[in-house]
């Protein structure tokens, strides 16, 4: 399953859980260093956890980007941060691929939506 | 001030509160259509706000982009939301510059950051 189609996933109605994880990276993101195929992974990984709801994702071309995971509870979130596929992809990110992030959680309290009217 | 600056700013501790916004630009965002002076605009009105804490915010190449607002409480939220400039910038939004959009109201109960260690 894509990141988009991940994304296009209808979410339950709050209360749910958001992982906000906002990641520079390191050089602006110009060398790989096998980022790209281990987000992939990490997306079909979590993809898989009991509790996940969906993620969207965005990284601008310089090099910032955004990343939020919506889970069911706390008790999802903790598994998936215990992982330990996972694990090894965070250590990896403190080394190699980040210049800095942060992560945040939070608990999503309201949610609205609009699509374009199609006529 | 710059996206880049704001972001950059301290936030601080938890609990604050996060407005999350994902939207999918119509047309894939090819067309500015007076978009980039909006949210120029609207950076700089937000920031001015009581309550204001930060933002990111992130777009990729296909159009799909993340900005996330932080502030003290759901006051601060309500007041921004009901700004007047910042409402003919909604209705312009709905009618114009998305395809789709998701807004989320959460609560930030935990915050990590890490930035690379200088050698």
């Amino acid at each position: 399953m894509t990141a988009e189609a991940l994304a296009k996933r209808e979410l339950p109605g709050p209360p749910y859980y958001a992982v906000i994880f906002s990641s520079q990276r390191a050089g602006g993101g110009n060398r790989d260093d096998g980022y790209g195929a281990m987000a992939d992974r990490m997306l079909e990984l979590a993809a898989r956890q009991e509790g996940f709801l969906g993620v969207e994702s965005a990284r601008g071309a310089d090099g910032f980007g955004i990343t939020i995971s919506y889970w069911r509870d706390e008790a999802s979130i903790a598994r998936w941060k215990a992982d330990a596929e996972h694990l090894r992809a965070q250590q990896l990110g403190q080394s190699l691929w980040y210049e800095r992030y942060d992560l945040r959680v939070a608990k999503v309290e309201r949610a609205y939506a609009k699509a374009a009217a199609l006529e």
